[in-house]
C-alpha cells in the first residue's frame, strides 16, 4: 500500500516535483540480469516535459542515476534504486498555488489529510513522480520481452471526440511513434494535435482514451480471487493522475450485447473478454482501454477555494500540458510492465511445481 | 494477494461452489462492536439465488453459521469466521463439463495453471464464493454506518440498453430494493424485467451497469500514491466476477469534456470527479460505474473447446441467471465497504496524530 | 501480520479455545499435490491433549474436517480451510478466571487491548489454536520432503537443568518419538519424567528447550536483508506460546568464543553459524534452539490481579499441562516447516530465472 | 519482506557497502512532525566507523542528506528518503576478496543465490546499510519520545565472558555513552575495553551481548498471535548482522526455574516476562538481550573455500571492527524504534474506535 506497488517485484517511489529529485526502488528483479541503460533513457524521454510543441514548457532532461542494485551492468538480486533530478522547478511561480485549492487537484484533500502540504507544484501528488516509474517500467519492459517474449504497447486512440474506429484492430501500432500525439493513424493524429493546439490556445485542456495491449501473455497469468490480473491492472493504472475509467476487452460495450454476441467462442478471433478470464491471462493480448480526464490545470478563469474556504475567481499560471495523453503512454506501459512481471514471478510455482 | 483483501481491515475468502461450503475470515474489524446478525441474513438474502423470478433456480437459503471472533454478540478483536454451507449443489448436473471449457469462464485457464481442477460448476472461480463476501462486507457496513455514518449503497442503472436517465441524480435509490431488479424507477425496472425474462426464454443472457454511491465519506481517506482510494476500489470491485469495467464521476464521459467543463468548481453541485481527487476522498459522494458483461453461461447452443483441443458445439444446461445484476448489487456494496472500512482504519493516524 | 503468516505459503489462524473449533486457511500450496491425510492426523495426535500422564487431561480427539482446497485428494490451488473442533470444552470451569488475570496470561493486556474479552480458558490467547498450525505444517512438512527432500525435526533437549549434552551432536533423534517427554535419551528422558510428575504434585510448572534442526535446505533460501531465513523462523518460533528465547547455531555460547574459534572453517564439521550465514542457508543443516518458559498456569497459590486491580491469592484450577515442551514439539516442526517452504517459494525466481 | 520492514511505519533499504551511498526511505511517518536533524547526524556518529580506538580504521562521516518527504523541517506524510554517501571506500583492498568465499560472511551463499555478486567489502551484506536505518531509527525515537514519551536505550552488556552482573537492575543505563565501549560500569568497560584492544593485537575478534530496554510502553501494544511484538522484535534484530539469539526476560534462564519462580505476580517488581505477555506490552519496560557473535572478519589466518572450491589459507586484510557490539548499540535502538512505532500505529485502532 501506500507509496509501494507489487509483490515479488515491486516498487517504491519517492520524491516531489519540487524538491530536488523523484526517484524509485526496484525490488525483485531477478539477479544477474544485463540492463539497457540506453532504453531506460529513451523510455523517459518519451515522458519528459518540453518534448513537443504540445506539451508543457517545463524543460527537464529527465536524465537518471542509478544508485544501487547494478554491478558491472547486471543486477545483483539487491533493490535497485533510480535518481532523477529535479532541474527545472521554478517554486516562484507557484508561489500563488500557496492560499488557493485548485479544482481537481489534490491540494486540498492533502491538506485536510496531513495538515501541512507542500503546495509547489502539486508536491508529491504531482504526475511528474510517474517519471521515476517510467525508469522502473523500461526494466520490466526489458525483462519481459528478453525472458518471456512479452511486449507491452500503447497508443493514444482517442481525444475528446477524435478516435480510432476501432483500437485493438488497428494494426500497425508501432506507427505512434512517428508523430507527437502517439495515435498511429496518421489523419487522425494530425486532427488530434491540431485540437490540442487550438484548445490550449483558448486556456482550455482535453482528456481522452490510452489503448494498451499486451502481447504474448501466456496463459495461467494471474491470482483467481483477490489477485486478478485485471484487478492488478486496474489498481496500478488507476495510480496514474488523472485515470477515471478502466475497462477490458468489451468492457462498457459488453454490456450492450447478448451473451451469445459477447462470448469469445474458441474458433473466433474476437477478443471482447481482452485476454483475461475468471481473473486469469486466457493466451489472448490483454487489450485495455484507460480513460484520462482532461487537464485539471487550465489558464482560463474559473471558480476556487482558498485556505480560507472562500470562493474565488482564479487562473492558474505555470506551465502545464493541455493534454497529458501523449506523455501518459510510456507512463501506462511502465505500470502495465510492473504488474505483469509481479504476476509472471508469483506464478512461477505453478509453472515450476505441478 | 491470492485470497485476502485489505490491510488492517481485511477477508480472506475459501470454498468452492460445490464443496461442503463457502466462507470468510474477517481479521482487523475492531473490538466491542456489537453485530446485529439479522442484519448479515438479510443482506445474504439479497444475493441468494432462488431469490425471484429472474434469478437461477438453484436454491440455498444461505444461513450462515459464526464460527469464531465474536462473544456475547460482540467482536473480541479476532478473527471471525463465517461459514455458508452448501445445500442445494448437484455435482451431477456438472458432469456433462467436465471434458469441456466454457466460453467466457475460468474452466480452460484454470486447468493450464493449475494442472488439477474442480470441474462442478466452477469450483472456486463460481460466483458462489462472494456470498461469504456479502456477510463480511454486511458487517463492514454496520461498522462504517454506526461509526461513522457512512452509507454504501448500489443499484441497477442498465441493463443492455435500458438505462436510467443519470443514475447519480436520480433521488430515490432506496425505491432499488421494491422490485427484483433493483433498480428504483418503476418504469423502467418493468422493461428491464420483461427484456431479462424474454431473453431467458430465448436461451441468452444479459449485462449491464450497476452504479454505486458512498455517501458522508470524510475528506482524506484513500492513500496519495500506491493505495489511492479509487484504485483500491477498482482492484475490489475487478475481483466480482463478470465485472469488465469500472469508473469514477464522470468516467470515460470526461473524455469528451474540455478541463474547464468537466473540473468541478467549488460552488457547483457537479461531481465529475466522483468524489476522489489525486486519489483522496475530496467531501464529495464516491460515485462509481460498474460494467458487468452478460451471463457466460447460456443455454443456446454454441462452439466450445474441449479437453482434447477440439472445437465442438454445446448446450450449457445447470441453473444459471440470466441476467446476473440484481443479484450483484450486495455484492458490489460488500466490496466497497470492505475496502472503505480498511481505508479509513489505515487513515487513522493521520487524523488522531496530526 | 496480526493471523496470517507467510507470503507465497501462508497461514490464516483463526477459532478460540472455548468456542466450536479452531482452524486455519493454507493459502498458496502449489497445486495437483497429493496429500496424506492420515499423516495430518498422527501430527495432530502428537500435539493433542491427553496424550499421556504428563500432559494436561483434557481429551480432544482433534480429529480434523478439510472443508475447501482440495479436490480428488489432491490440491487445487485454491486455499485449503482445515477445522479442529472443540468437544472436550468446560467453559464452566473457567468462571473463575472471569475476574482475575492470570500472571503470565494474555488475560489482562487482552482486556487492556480490546475492552472485551473471552475469558474462557484464554480464548483466542490459548495454545489450542496451534493444533491448527500442526495441521498445516504437516502439509507443508510433506511438501518439503516429497519435491526438495527437506526434513524438519525437533526435540526435548532440555526440561530445567536435565539435559542432553550437545543436541546437535546426537545421532538418534528418531528415538525422541519413543517415549512421551520426546528426549531421544533413555535415561535422560525418564529423568524428565520423573521430574515432571514430582513437579506436577507439587502444583508447579517447568520450562526447558527445545532443539531443532532443518536437514538438507539448499544453498541460497532466505532473503538478505529483512526476510533473512534466521528472522523469519524466529518470527514464526516467538508466535509459540511461552516462547522466551530463540538462537542459531553456537547462539549465546558464540558470545563467549573468539572469532577465530567461532568461524565455520569449510573443512570443518562444525556448525556454529547454524546453517545460515547472513541470512541465507548456507548448505549445512539449519540448527535452533528454543527456550519456553515453565507453564505460566500453576495450581500453587500465588497472587493474582483482579479485574478492580486489587491483588489476591488465587490457585489455577483448570486442567492444564505442568510442562508443555512434549506437546510442543511438533507445534515447533510446524512453523519451522510453514517458513521454510515459503522461502523455498519466493526464492523460486532465483532458481529459475537466473 | 525483503527489504522493506514494517506495515503502517515501514522502512524500505537500498545501497551497499561499496556503491556511492546507502539509503532508506522511510513510508508512513505521520505528517506535521518536527524533525530534530541534528539528532539523526547525533545517532549516525554513534555508528560511524573510526569513531574511536576499539572501531575499524574506514573513517566516514556518514553526513546525511534528505531528499524528500520533508518541507519546512516538517513530515509532510510522503516518503522521507534518506542518502548517506560512501567516501572512504577502497575498492581495491577487496580485490584479493574476487575469488575467495570468506567464512561466516554471506559471500559464497549469494554467489549460489545470485550468480552474480559485488564482492567488494560485502555489498549488500555489509552491516554498512544499517547505517541509514539508524538515520530511520533516529526518525521513530523522536516520535516515540515526543509523541508517547516512550524511551528506546541499548547497551553493551558482555563482551566474551566479561559482563555486567544483572544489566536490567543496572541503573544508569545513560552512563554508557561515557565511554567507547557503551557499557554503563566503568570497571567493566575498561576491562572490555582492554580486552579488545589485547584481541586486535592478535588478529582475533570478539562477540557479546547487547541488552535492550524500551520504556513506557502503553499495555496493549503487538498482535496476538502472528505479529506478537516480541516476534517482530525479533524479527528485525536478526535483521542486523551477526546476531545469532535474542531473548526476552529471563529467556533462556527460565527454562532452569519453576513456574512458581518465574511468573511475575503483580506485586512483585520481578519482569521475567520481559514486559510482554501473550506476545502483548504488559505495562512493564520490554527488556531483551541479543547475541552478536565474534566479528567473522578476522586477520588472523585461517582456511577458507575459493571460487574453484577449493580450500586454502588465507588472513583477510581490509579495515574491520575486532568488536562490532559498541557500534552496534544505536543500530539495536533504531530497528526496536521502528518496530514499536509500527505497532503502536497498527494499534490505534484499538484506542481510538473501542
Amino acid at each position: 500500500m501506500s507509496n509501494t506497488l507489487g509483490n515479488l517485484f515491486r516498487i517504491t517511489s519517492f520524491g516531489e516535483s519540487h524538491g530536488s529529485s523523484v526517484g524509485i526502488i526496484i525490488d525483485g528483479l531477478p539477479s544477474n540480469f544485463e540492463i539497457d541503460l540506453a532504453n531506460i533513457q529513451k523510455e523517459l524521454n518519451r515522458r519528459k516535459p518540453g518534448q513537443s510543441s504540445i506539451s508543457t514548457t517545463r524543460q527537464e532532461d529527465d536524465n537518471f542515476e542509478i544508485i544501487s542494485g547494478i554491478f558491472e551492468n547486471k543486477s545483483t538480486g539487491s533493490p535497485i534504486t533510480i535518481i532523477i533530478p529535479n532541474k527545472d522547478f521554478k517554486s516562484a511561480e507557484y508561489s500563488s498555488l500557496k492560499e488557493i485549492y485548485r479544482p481537481g487537484h489534490a491540494d486540498k484533500v492533502y491538506q485536510y489529510k496531513y495538515g501541512h502540504r507542500d503546495y509547489r507544484g502539486g508536491g508529491r501528488s504531482s504526475a511528474r513522480i510517474t517519471a521515476a516509474w517510467v525508469a522502473a517500467g523500461a526494466i520490466a519492459k526489458q525483462y519481459l520481452e528478453k525472458k518471456f517474449a512479452i511486449k507491452t504497447e500503447a497508443i493514444v486512440s482517442s481525444i475528446k471526440d477524435i478516435h480510432l474506429a476501432s483500437p485493438f484492430e488497428y494494426l500497425n501500432w508501432e506507427l505512434a511513434e512517428t508523430n507527437i500525439v502517439r495515435c498511429p493513424n496518421e489523419s487522425i493524429s494530425s486532427k488530434m494535435i491540431q485540437l490540442i493546439r487550438d484548445t490550449k490556445e483558448k486556456g482550455d485542456s482535453l482528456g481522452g482514451i490510452i489503448s494498451a495491449r499486451i502481447s504474448n501473455v501466456p496463459i495461467g497469468i494471474g491470482e483467481p480471487v483477490f489477485g486478478k490480473l485485471n484487478a492488478e491492472l486496474a489498481h496500478a493504472l488507476f495510480s496514474i493522475n488523472a485515470v477515471k475509467g478502466v475497462e477490458f476487452g468489451s468492457g462498457f460495450k459488453s454490456t450492450l450485447l447478448y451473451g451469445s454476441e459477447n462470448n469469445d467462442q474458441p474458433n473466433s478471433t474476437k477478443n471482447n473478454d481482452g485476454g483475461i478470464t475468471g481473473g486469469i491471462s486466457n493466451g489472448k493480448a490483454v487489450e485495455i482501454s484507460i480513460a484520462f480526464k482532461p487537464t485539471s490545470s487550465i489558464s482560463k478563469e474559473q471558480n476556487v477555494e482558498n485556505i480560507s474556504n472562500e470562493i474565488v475567481p482564479f487562473s492558474i499560471t505555470g506551465r502545464h500540458d493541455p493534454c497529458v495523453l501523449p506523455r501518459a503512454v510510456p507512463i501506462v506501459e511502465a505500470v502495465i510492465a510492473t504488474v505483469v512481471l509481479d504476476s509472471i514471478l508469483i506464478n512461477l510455482k505453478n509453472l515450476q511445481l505441478k
